[in-house]
């Protein structure tokens, strides 16, 4: 067998460069683990089937509930609860880690915009 | 709705003492985001129905392989693909992240042992 090889995640943020387009840098049951550069507010959505997880990596993230603001710093995840309406932003560009279905698009239930990312892009 | 609130981890991996013994920091999806602290050898096992993943978080960290040895760094990370034997292994205390499926015992198909940890114990 062919022994797995890690993954470098500065390495593979170096390799991003658009905000709000998580790309697929590994698989596991099910789940992606997705890196996405961000930068500004992305649109209202919630995912009613699955839980998502953001986990930051480099600068300064914030996910906002309509009844709550959460800052977080590197080294700080959220999960969001299934069909919670939620809306991600970054004043400055900001680098954070997605634990999440595999079949979720990062967009939810909000219509199709110019946010709406290809599911399963690589880097 | 009550809003998630964000984890540290700085601030979970300080409340944990011993070494192997994983705890639940969140649930996700079916899966557990569990943190360990690692010196020493694990035992060889394989976890026959669900991948893995190792994100080291501070410390070097190393998964050997029947064919090959993996050393990670903080920021790097690895998927063990189901069935795979494998074991852990750290020179000086580490601190790790671990994704997995919320019924996985650490110890996989081993004989159960000092190192087999409770599942789903929390911090």
């Amino acid at each position: 067998m062919n022994a797995p090889v890690p993954i470098d995640l500065a390495e593979k943020f170096g390799l991003i460069h658009e905000h709000w387009r998580p790309r697929v840098a590994a698989k596991l049951n099910g789940q992606d683990v997705r890196l996405v550069k961000v930068k500004g507010v992305f649109p209202w959505h919630s995912h009613p089937d699955a839980e998502e997880m953001f986990l930051v990596w480099k600068g300064a993230f914030r996910v906002e509930f309509r009844d709550a603001v959460r800052e977080l710093s590197p080294g700080q995840f959220i999960v969001v609860p299934r069909g919670v309406e939620h809306r991600t932003a970054a004043d400055e560009e900001a680098e954070v880690l997605i634990f999440e279905a595999s079949d979720v698009i990062n967009t939810g239930d909000a219509p199709p915009s110019e946010y709406t990312a290809p599911v399963g892009e690589t880097v």
